[in-house]
């Protein structure tokens, strides 16, 4: 059960002018599931992408990349169910393929494709599947899909991620929608697993890669549920223009600052999404370390916390054992810390003041935040004026079990 | 159940002659169980000691630290059950009053007591309890107490974990016995959760400090359980000089370095048991990496593998998904990889070859290795000379199920 997400409905979801999306089921995991998505960028449009930061990136990445610096994006091709990571050279082969048979069935250039895959690791891609299915997408290829394909690109995630946003701009309404999956595997080195936003927004090229840089900086490469980079992770943001608002050539413009604020929004919004539905997820933790020299130290403190089994099984067990805090947070590797600064709360409970236990603090206080299914870990490390926040969620069975049983 | 440890005997243990041990019971969690241990030092022995590094130390680490700066130690105080870490000036207080108790107890300066503690981390320690139980236990001071003091200072841990071993130096028989306890907030970055090793060779003070730094660097500091670096780490090695064998003075002597051996061979001994017994371990991974440029960047990789949570739970379900193990490697951070020249084997079997998917692997290999108890995972990264090992276990239900349970 995700954290407080709803699902997005079907009306909820606006269509983006100039963006078409096709689905078809290729059976990749499970037959009749609907696993492959295939969406269509209108001419003249911009498209900035990151990619994961793991070195065994998968081959739909490293081809996708290429494709990138060769010529620009007409179609994304994503498929769930396989990642086509750790493949090797036949599995760029397979990537290779899957963008020739889209070229095909929709008469374009197959360094216009940008693949996509996410699923089980080490397998080879089913690429007679693919190639079968993929004419299919491409004839109900449809401004109206982003709902099924939200569902499409789905692994173990409980829950589509998606939402919609507008605003008015030259006094032309701009949409922004975007859809993320993820559940597992979730420590986005540049961009989570598979995220894809579009705006029918004009948006020079440059000022879009900034806009999407930015906004990735402060969503999804702020989550984390395992700590374990995906070979595969993607985040794409379209923009095609077709809202006839003016070009936008500076992101310091004030109609920029707009509509960057809804994309860095939405892009925040489906980061939480995915640690909502993090694996096992029965908690939602904002963990926002304050008063650092600088960001990268209050990231090193946040994660710590984050990533500790014994913090998250805590966390668990609704167990205000605030000891495990203490010691991430001693374990840091922050270089001379004077921990008599040091503070901590959970929501506004100080637990540590001036490094010692806060003589206010009862056992009681602690027990009620931490029967919240919200609940934020708040460490002020009294050295500087930096900041920075990290989200995640909580350890429980659940993990063990999703995981234990993946592939079986 | 641990992974492939049996529980020492009490005639397996040998006293060391110039040490004796006190027990008793101070009722600090469990009332009843024994969870106070007093070693008594003979004069003129030498005594090493490394401790955690986490910043937030627990108070009778700091005062150990500083008791052994003013003069050589007489008597080790030990308990379970209560970590006096996260207790601020109070605990500091707390600590002193146990080695005051001592020193009235015994007859000897408070200053000649390093006291330690294990067990919840943020409670006050019992000062009272500890205070009345002293006397007790310095009452009963005796050679033939190990195995006593091996299980009073246990936690979670579901076995005592001691061990002796004798060899023969200048026609004298040598005895070396050590004991240890450790299960969860484990990864030592020093020494692990308390390990407490005595001989009864003479060993002049310096090549006693330096034997136990080689010895935890190649044990203590090459384990983790959850990552979580504990608060109250602390490793002692004393040597009484009774055996009688001539002052060892150099390091470099061929009765110094067989000396040495038996010491690190008890202390990797002691940290391999302490991952046999990790919170719900079932299997035994040790993780070597080699052909690394230096010995750090192994090390990086081994921990990123040994900490992934997606690594732990396919090892717990046997299931040879090494798509995790990649990712691993892919995300551990190591600077301009060449992944064309990587090579990973599951025990024997090559799972991938030149950064791609071995050609001659099959499921059913990988099958067999992870249907074992013990398990190496072997990655070979193709950059240069240097290797590392780090010992670790997998990650169960029943971790989540000790560690979520564990105040209540």
């Amino acid at each position: 059960m995700p954290v407080n997400l709803s699902a997005p409905t079907s009306t909820s979801l606006l269509p983006i002018a100039g963006i078409e999306i096709g689905i078809a089921s290729a059976g990749i995991k499970t037959v009749g599931k609907q696993d492959l998505v295939l969406i269509k960028i209108a001419e003249a449009s911009a498209t900035a992408a990151v990619y994961t930061k793991n070195a065994f990136c998968a081959a739909p990445v490293t081809l996708a990349k290429q494709h990138q610096q060769q010529t620009s994006a007409q179609y994304l091709l994503i498929n769930s169910g396989n990642a086509n990571a750790g493949t090797g050279e036949r599995g760029m082969q397979a990537a290779q393929a899957c963008c020739q048979a889209v070229a095909e069935a929709t008469n374009s250039e197959a360094n216009t494709v940008l693949p996509f895959s996410t699923g089980v690791i080490g397998q080879q891609l089913p690429v007679d599947k693919m190639v079968q299915a993929i004419p299919q997408a491409a004839q109900n290829l449809s401004s109206d899909n982003w709902f099924d394909a939200a569902h499409a690109i789905m692994t173990t995630d409980t829950i589509a991620k998606a939402i919609s946003k507008q605003i008015e701009l030259d006094g032309k309404t701009v949409t922004v929608t975007g859809m993320a999956k993820g559940s597992g595997m979730i420590r986005p080195d540049m961009a989570t697993m598979l995220s894809y936003i579009a705006t029918d927004a004009a948006i020079d090229q440059s000022v879009l890669d900034m806009m999407l840089q930015q906004a990735v900086e402060q969503s999804f490469n702020r989550i984390t549920v395992d700590g374990d980079t995906s070979t595969n992770d993607a985040c794409v943001l379209m923009a095609t223009g077709h809202a006839g608002n003016q070009l936008i050539i500076d992101i310091n413009d004030a109609s920029a600052q707009q509509l960057y604020t809804l994309i860095a929004q939405i892009s925040q919004q489906l980061a939480h999404a995915i640690v909502r539905d993090g694996e096992g997820a029965t908690k939602f933790i904002a963990i926002e370390v304050e008063q650092g020299l600088d960001s990268e130290e209050c990231r090193k403190v946040a994660y710590t916390i984050a990533h500790s089994p014994l913090v998250k099984t805590a966390l668990f067990a609704s167990d205000p054992n605030w000891g495990r805090i203490l010691a991430a947070v001693g374990r840091s590797g922050i270089s001379e810390f004077d921990l008599s600064k040091v503070a901590i709360y959970l929501d506004d409970v100080c637990i540590v003041k001036n490094g010692e236990p806060a003589i206010t603090y009862t056992e009681e206080q602690g027990q009620q935040v931490m029967d919240q299914e919200e609940i934020t870990i708040r460490v002020e490390l009294g050295r500087g004026q930096a900041q920075d926040t990290v989200w995640t969620c909580d350890f429980s069975y659940d993990y063990v079990k999703i995981n234990a049983e993946y592939r079986t």
